[in-house]
């Protein structure tokens, strides 16, 4: 239970095993299977650890509320179909993703080196994680992957004023040499939902070209844009990718769309309640070459990107754990207390 | 050889037959094959068709261009491999790419049909196309599709000012009843090549954001940006996707980036010369229900947009192809004598 505080910046240090056994702890009480617990502590220690904020041990909290509206499955076990062809399906029969995606990898590195590709189609599953945990778990297997997930109907596509997406994050990832691959994630929304709310309470503007309100007139004000809809990034473009991840991973896997999720919410405020669509690549059988000569290339691009002093995405997420896995994971005190008083 | 003419808007509208003979003709007096020349003609007479101006009869000329600079073999029949897996391997021998899709296409609609979803890579090819004729010749059978490809490289990455990405379009495509599909295509630049060139031209700025000048300053004249570079759509979440379909439609395809297209053209101004990934997905292999019902979920989503009066992308372009099956394409009068000299 040693651990350093930093009283200046009010956060603790809790090293990475503490807090896998405090959010393990926590799940447990909810109610949840162990196996539940394991994997879902494991995607948000993952997370406080790399430093997302909205997707560290802060999800336990929501997972809780979420716990709370009775609709979630504590208990169920994920059940795994036999292979269709490159197609791996895990029914997570209204449980929560992450033990489900577990479930599922073994037979999707085996589809994809078996194909060349594969995909994992994980259904009826609450929702509240990164995809880049999934991402990595993939790359970590010398694997290509992409990664579509609807959410909650929050953002109004291009040109109109009522919320028919989520907020639909879209995922890639590619192995590289050491322990780093090239992943981002990113929401296909302008800002995180998370984003929104913390403004609310703040009680402080969005950035312009964030929403509109319920006139679907463009606003900066969080409450108005709460009661409108949020937007895409980019426009139409951006507009478009919200579009085809509720398209890719809602009707092409047979699974409910971000406003089926939201009507069957109705109002519980329950993380969203969907399907998931996972592809992974090999890359020696798609370059029908030594995968260290594909790995060569894009290790050409990558040069290209930082040696000129541009950022790849997840560099920063990376600089964060190795400074969790040296020093452990970096938690704001006030959180770390209600954690604590939830772990009873 | 009837056309009316329409002199107000000094455009004259050619019947799509007669314009797809033209369209062989120029091609077969470049001394493309007669295999080359057809397939060409139905990509360049689609895109007139749908009054894509940009990827129209104008793509005559820029094929002409190319095939002077030398580097284009312009009889080489691709080579189709045997599928591997639900890997489709075709390799376009540094000729132009629409005659390679056709040949792979049979191939991909049955690995995607055997293994629920398939790749289709084509290895060298030159590449001037559009990627929205490809995405509707699958979605043409039932499945939905994906295509990725980079160009040459004129894009710097977000937080840089150098180039290093293409215009890398994105083109995604779902089947709906009815001729028309769900449907979008774009670069993930934030404007076309070709608009930073119109620019050029007529001597007039670029909206901001479209680009840095060679010191990385933003800038909106276009000399500026075709001596610095342009940028992505989207900041750095349009940055992430442009570096992906580098990644996924080079590296992962073992065929060249948009730096060594570029590199490769040294100057000649061809088309670029690279690969091309597409994927297509059997909705009722990877939903388990009847295609009708992953259909019908679709429709809800697309009524939801269409019903609060924003448009689906690909509306405006099947307006004008409707325009086009009735009255024939339109085509700008000084194009069309462009076009008809030739021909010889």
């Amino acid at each position: 239970m040693s651990h350093d505080t930093d009283a200046a910046a009010d956060t603790v240090q809790i090293p990475l095993p503490e807090l896998q056994a405090l959010a393990r702890r926590v799940l447990l009480r909810q109610g949840l299977s162990q196996a539940h617990a394991e994997a879902m502590a494991r995607t948000i220690v993952a997370g406080q650890r790399d430093a997302c904020q909205s997707h560290g041990v802060y999800r336990l909290i929501t997972c809780t509320h979420s716990i709370r509206s009775g609709k979630v499955d504590l208990q169920a076990e994920p059940v795994l179909a036999p292979a269709s062809g490159a197609v791996v399906r895990v029914d997570a029969r209204h449980a929560f993703s992450p033990l489900a995606f577990e479930r599922g990898l073994p037979a999707l590195l085996q589809a994809a080196r078996t194909h060349g590709l594969g995909a994992l189609v994980i259904n009826r599953c609450f929702h509240f994680s990164a995809l880049w945990p999934e991402i990595e778990a993939i790359t970590a297997h010398g694997l290509a992957a992409l990664a579509l997930t609807p959410s909650h109907a929050w953002v109004a596509p291009a040109g109109g004023s009522q919320p028919v997406f989520g907020t639909n994050p879209i995922a890639f990832g590619w192995p590289r040499p050491g322990p780093y691959p090239f992943v981002f994630d990113f929401a296909t929304s302008a800002i995180a939902r998370g984003d929104l709310e913390l403004h609310r309470r703040a009680g402080t503007p969005l950035p312009p070209g964030c929403g509109v309100d319920a006139q679907g007139r463009p606003s900066t004000d969080p409450v108005a844009i709460a009661q409108g809809a949020m937007l895409a990034f980019g426009g139409h473009k951006g507009s478009a990718l919200a579009a085809m991840v509720e398209v890719m991973a809602a009707a092409l896997i047979g699974d409910w769309t971000s406003a089926e999720s939201l009507d069957f919410d109705a109002g519980a405020g329950a993380a969203p309640c969907h399907g998931e669509l996972l592809l992974a690549f090999d890359p020696e059988r798609l370059s029908g070459q030594a995968p260290a000569q594909a790995q060569a290339r894009a290790e050409t691009l990558f040069a290209a990107i930082t040696g000129q002093g541009a950022r790849l995405p997840s560099e920063r997420r990376y600089a964060a754990r190795e400074r969790s896995l040296r020093e452990g994971a970096t938690v704001p005190r006030a959180l770390y207390a209600e954690i604590l008083a939830l772990a009873g």
